[in-house]
């Protein structure tokens, strides 16, 4: 016999938390599964300035604290519980299949998270965690830097956009690129060039390199940089190093369940956060249009358990329309 | 001259501020607008237990925190600074007229929020602030009612869902309607009578019938009712009274200059939270599909400063679709 639940939540970060929290407070039989431990990306972060509430707290005591909150309220969280199937049953309920269990819900909510694309090189998981000097997200860490020297890698929109953001803090920010040229919108790369060419500029753009080895003691002190070209290899002393390459959606469990993008994000109507699938909503990272920051997720989390009642109040509901909408282009 | 800005922020409660800590952190000139003091509906409840990250803190704290946040990367906030019209420029600008000054600016966030509509009985006032027992939120306060007895007042959809609600909690709960019968949805008129007319009930329902005066020493201590049909009025003692009898947008001042619906939401895509006026974005309880929960105005708020990005990026995004969106209805 499987266990019945209210609501079953895949993944016990930020949106997955929040939603646990307004379900299991609405008295909703609700179960978090989460394939590692709870926390989603920001276990590794060192200190966040970015949500609202916290001038400055590490990542774990956050979780911790979102965590603690959800289970008081009742909500139940398995850790170490990786989702592998869902099927929607004939009555409408929905079968999660998990490597410790099959679980029988009236809803979900899929909040699996992203996660950001790895360089891989030598230095990179060792500089990751604590400040050391790796960081994913220049919204998120540019403000640590302040007068130092960091290191950009990436060639797309976030890219030319995180490294026009670290120019506003660092000292000196060298952006490379593999290619020899971007892929990120015209009107970026005129702005970032146009930075690049000011007198006494603090932004160097280097094309056709990649970073080889990230090097130093307790942080980061240096980058290898090598010319794909040339062949060319050289020391780049630096403090930081900005890796924006791309994010991946943790959602390869979910293709044939729900729609997914291209590039494996949770396709849903952005306003109530449903899926294609009755019964099953979608929050934070790994869905499209995602703002792909804290608050953002946590409001995801809280949104769609809200919306969760309107379903259990009327089924029908998950194929209306949203009412007021703008349709952007369309006005 | 007018003052010139980045960004000005139409309203310094959680959707506002939110956004306020994200442009100021990203370096945008920005200024905060509030009519009043800093806070919102917040500013009224003394404990916030569905933040999360918060166990427990009361409103003016967190809004005390989110203020110090957003000012210590920049943000100017000016309070007591009604804003009384918005006009977009022919360069695109947007000008901004309060009754302290005139401003231009690149883009706005439209953050006024929404106010409960209240009875205008004697004793709602005075009970409203410090957890005194009167409350418009069940899915907030709710649980501090675990044990005891609630009138609740309404007979709209959001009335009998957060009634239901209280039933999950308080020993006894009266709803009163003013009419004969319910505004709300069939679904949840069967499941409010069902309830009602189980054995032992904790849930009396009575028609044609309001709330005159709410009283107490310093807590709510008896309601008394009247029948609007046989004129008879009757104490009701109870702990707490929830009145559910609506939203009223804080919207008035934007009539003419962005589209509203008939109730007054403002009308936005709800993916990135654009009006149908250019640059200007709207955050938090005041728009169309707005949870109306701390949270995801928090997250409004946030999603709005990271999208104004995108809109500095390249002005003709602002109609271009959301890619990927599902349309309900359409699957």
């Amino acid at each position: 016999m499987s266990e019945h639940y209210d609501c079953v939540i895949v993944g016990a970060g930020p949106a997955g938390l929040g939603a646990a929290l307004y379900t299991s407070r609405d008295r909703l039989k609700t179960l978090v599964l989460e394939k590692f431990v709870p926390g989603g990306q920001i276990i590794n972060t060192d200190r966040i300035e970015n949500y609202p509430g916290f001038e400055r707290i590490p990542g774990p005591d956050l979780i911790e604290r979102m965590q603690k909150q959800a289970v008081t309220f009742g909500a139940q969280i398995k850790t170490s519980s990786e989702v592998t199937a869902l099927k929607r049953l004939q009555e409408g309920d929905i079968e999660v299949s998990c490597d410790t269990g099959k679980y029988i819900t009236r809803a979900v909510v899929l909040a699996p998270g992203s996660d950001y694309r790895k360089l891989g090189v030598p230095g990179e998981e060792k500089f990751r965690s604590a400040g050391a000097g790796v960081s994913y997200c220049g919204t998120c860490d540019a403000p640590f830097f302040k007068g130092k020297q960091v290191v950009a890698v990436g060639g797309g929109n976030t890219a030319l956009e995180e490294t026009l953001h670290l120019t506003k803090y660092a000292d000196k920010v060298t952006l490379i690129h593999r290619r020899d040229e971007f892929r990120a919108t015209r009107v970026l790369q005129e702005e970032l060039l146009g930075k690049a060419n000011e007198q006494n500029s603090n932004l160097l753009v280097k094309y056709s390199t990649v970073a080889t080895v990230i090097e130093g003691q307790d942080k980061v002190q240096s980058v290898k940089l090598k010319n794909v070209k040339t062949g060319e290899v050289q020391d780049c002393p630096c403090d930081g190093v900005f890796i924006f390459i791309g994010m991946v959606p943790n959602t390869e469990f979910l293709r044939g369940f729900v729609e997914l993008t291209e590039n494996g994000f949770i396709k849903c109507d952005c306003a109530y956060l449903r899926t294609n699938v009755p019964g099953v909503f979608v929050a934070g990272d790994c869905r499209v249009g995602a703002a792909m920051q804290l608050a953002t997720a946590v409001g995801d989390g809280v949104n769609a358990a809200m919306m969760l009642k309107q379903y259990f109040r009327d089924p029908n509901w998950w194929n209306e329309a949203v009412s007021d909408v703008l349709q952007p282009g369309g006005w």
